[in-house]
């Protein structure tokens, strides 16, 4: 059993990473901690797990102390980084979900995140947490960073069209619309219900930091540095990310050659689930599944890919699980093998 | 023109007052107040308004030098008894639409609100503002205390049955249930999206601030004190309540006779519609109509009563223009007669 | 491994049946039958099912040469008889869904379904499927009939007081509402998505058939007959009925002693989880759980319960799997331990 | 007075028509039709309008003897052109809400919508209906071709930069979403509930009829033919078209100058309404706003425009009744003035 903790379980991907792994065969969860609920039990937070789940909460400080073998930092963007410098010494594998290492470099980091970073030795370590495009380094790491909930679905809709350079690199448009769980637990006007109930709107036009994840790790599907426009919008709804990517193909193409690509780049990979239709966010909701349809317009001469995950399974801690697996050499689907609630 | 005021402009109570009294063709809004917001534009705080509705919030001290017919108190309850406060001196009609004026005597406010009241003159010139009761004594009164939401459901459907003599006192259940806007324009972990959407629950059991506000109410009509079981509970929904009620009838009683009541008890009241099937919260959002409607379960000799009206109109922004609307001797359907947009 | 069948897989009911199936140790599903889709892949109906399950829809007249051991007979009222009669001579066991074998007797079913009981043999051997009340009986039984999911919600918010003989039996008033899929697949004026959205009402006045469901099984723990009142709403969501259950107590009680009735009730009932607050519909949603938390209201001299399940778990195909455990002397949770997904 | 009917009434469009002429004060509805539902109350059909609006329905047939000055033809696409070819001897100015003559000619009508067209007369009398356009033209005619939704959106939001020449013609993508409304009055599986509710897709890619509608008219503000990608998906919410606009600059641009194209553009236009950020769909809901928002991404040389309108109103009752309007020599905003309900 890996001897597991969890470090900020009281948000909506520390309670997603307890209801997933309440069926992992192999993981103990010694410990979940939060700061500001130190003392409480787990479930008077979140009541769903009443009876279920009945860890009281503890400080992040016990873990130096407890031997585990792994740890989830279920944490905000900057306050992680802080966690895997106090943990460096300990002999402990950290997925992290947090933004804090998924970019190249600190300097990358900086721009976009407008926030120092203090442990730039992390960078070096480091894997970006696709097993998708880099299962074999994650099986080798130490620091898992963890995707985006966006890049998640937007890579996975893309990667077989760039690594297969069969795309203008300029062309790329990512429409993507998610669920408000993406805003996280805390309440703000944002995510006021009447805000956002029978209602639409897009945010963080032209400058999403996820804009840079994704720009990153296609590039390094490619040689040429990719640019992509990437606009999300906040949809009635509390979880899934749906993307619909634009892209003009370099060369002629058609729809058998294109899905060829998707199912040659998939073959290996159980989560990503190749669809001859379009999918609707419920058939992924609550999986750790990613949907994706792909199709050509003749009429326009350009690719059309739909991509959809849940983007607190596929997009957060599902993913979180699948890299634990690997970098424990689990059979990389364990205890997330799932049919979506559907309705 | 009835040069009027709204102090409190940014909650939804006084944007609702904004929204429908851009069609009333007697009032000219001279001032909308915000003390937190003094000197941004109204349509920043609500872009609903923008380019239509273009005040700067002022702070409410303006007022005093402004020579106004009235004003709107669209506060929160304990902050609204300072106003009227202030504003004794001032040769000025005021519709509130807080708590601070509806009961009966400072010390059933204070038992309920846990709350010192600093204005308790006010109790005594002050009319309950719900016309279908009270139109005479709200022609004649300077300060209307404009009702609860839940007690304007919960009372418009009991009314005729209290009045007429119908029931058992000790018998009446009101299971009601109500939109989120109910709770206000504030961001709380109890409106959080994710809280409400595909959720439904009860609150406030036992002991709901408006439960003592339809007891006396119901007791004006009757020479008994009625004691009435209140249940509020929140619907993953904007706006409407809709109240069931039960009673059980003292004397033999048929639907026909029932609807006589009903229909008798409001026959010169516009905006009570009875209705020969049961109403749904779409039938009556956006306007300032309460939908009733009355039948008799023989199997278990029960009265039913199902009443359903918009919180932010007839349970408050609708009320408070009937009510200027009987205050100034205009037409008590003033601005107000719409059809609500269904769907 | 027990062979199973599912005679109607298309609908909500039968679909659920798949998706929790899935994680059940012991069962082997033989055969999906739908009339009116067979031949067509079960996939394709249900798009969350793509790769996954991959079963073809067949005929339910294929069932007499297989050597099932169990079928779930999800359809709908009248047509699961036929069903019933036709499998007579089969050794096979028989959990239906449908309300065909519910109530006492083909008088009492003739006259709340309007229409002719075609193989009254059934209600004989049949046991009525709520564990909680009926275990030993299921576990002896070759037909079980599988409660309705308002009844579930309400037999069990009121048994311990029923059974305890604590209230006055003619003030039983179940104030119930339940999400859409209730009303099953078929798209229908009623659960068109803008006449449910952002909207409310009550349904069924005075007249649903849950009504003597209920009436009968809560009769069955007293000595007398019981009249109940019971009113069904319609939510705005997909899944849960949430019911308010309100009673007058024919003693003196307090919360305590409340409290220990329940407990004591249900200690043995692993899917019963007694709250200490009220519980709301997303603590139990895609669960078996029934969630029930009771109170007194010593102002109004009333009990109050609130009572959660999902309809689709608990109040389906959840509990069907439930009473097929106990029918094959399983585990009676085997399958059916998840932590809902909230949010 | 002018003398109206409204052809084919019991569907959203017809009721929407119904609940907006309620304020306006020129038009008198001399008769509403259903052939289906003759004879039936209105208010029957639509019970939001019982008491307030009851007009019995009657047959189309009864128009010709009925002397009117206009009639609103809100019927289905093929049916809408059988009324218009009836209806062309009696002098009756027409507004016609279907899609029979909006395109050009009879053969683009053929090849998209899969329908012979009985009346190619109409093609060259009718106007299309989009005042910001052709609104001199619309004055002139007797049968205006009212737009449809996702084109109204799609080409307020694109004009000024196609009429500017300041885009390149083969880069517009239009991303459009829509609630459930667009889908019309009658129950079907894709808008069955529990299909929408708290989901979300893509539908009709490359192949919506409402591309031509849009290219025929971009390329009449152009020399050139247009082509756009427009891919439109299903919001779980009832009314509104929110489409995010991309398109590439022919030449260097920034927001000034292109804030100043729209300005000039719609200078005259009162329900094009420009925004400085991004709308929602909550800001026009119940209105005859289309909000229009553009700003230039420097990183990828791209314009982006969100346009905004509420589809029951601007993109089809609310255009109609501004048509109308204008055809009679009316203040072009008549009975459209309202602010949207938000929340």
């Amino acid at each position: 059993m890996i001897k597991t903790g969890i470090v900020g379980a009281t948000g909506y991907t520390g309670s997603e990473l307890l209801r997933l792994l309440y069926h992992h065969p192999e993981t103990d969860i010694k410990v979940i901690t939060s700061e500001s609920k130190t003392g409480q039990q787990f479930s008077d937070v979140h009541p769903v797990f009443t009876q279920l789940v009945d860890h009281k909460l503890k400080s992040a400080d016990e873990i130096a102390d407890m031997d585990l073998d792994a740890v989830f930092l279920a944490l905000p963007h900057g306050v992680s980084m802080e966690y895997v410098k106090k943990f460096e010494d300990l002999d402990l594998k950290i997925v992290d979900l947090s933004g804090d290492f998924r970019l190249s470099t600190p300097e990358v980091y900086e721009s976009w995140y407008n926030k120092e970073h203090i442990y730039q030795e992390g960078f070096k370590e480091s894997a970006y947490g696709l097993p998708e495009l880099h299962r074999e380094q994650i099986r080798q790491s130490d620091l898992v960073a963890n995707p985006g909930c966006y890049p998640t679905a937007s890579i996975l809709g893309l990667a077989p069209l760039v690594e297969g350079g069969l795309i203008d690199k300029k062309s790329i448009i990512i429409d993507a619309k998610s669920g408000t769980t993406g805003a996280g637990v805390k309440a703000k006007p944002t995510t006021h219900f009447s805000n956002v109930n029978d209602n639409f709107k897009s945010y963080g036009l032209k400058k999403h930091r996820h804009t840079v994840e994704i720009e990153e790790q296609l590039s390094g599907l490619d040689k040429e540095k990719i640019t992509v426009q990437f606009t999300p919008h906040l949809l009635p709804l509390d979880r899934g990310i749906l993307a619909t990517i634009y892209a003009t193909p370099n060369q002629k193409v058609n729809n058998e050659q294109l899905r060829e690509a998707y199912s040659d780049f998939y073959q290996d990979h159980p989560f990503v689930r190749l669809r001859e239709t379009a999918p609707c966010l419920k058939d992924v909701r609550g999986t750790n599944l990613c949907d994706v349809f792909v199709t050509y317009d003749e009429r326009t001469n350009r690719i059309i890919v739909i991509s959809a995950i849940d983007n607190l399974v596929k997009g957060s801690a599902g993913a979180a699980i699948q890299n634990l697996n690997l970098m424990f050499g689990l059979d990389e689907c364990m205890g997330l093998k799932t049919i979506g609630m559907y309705p």
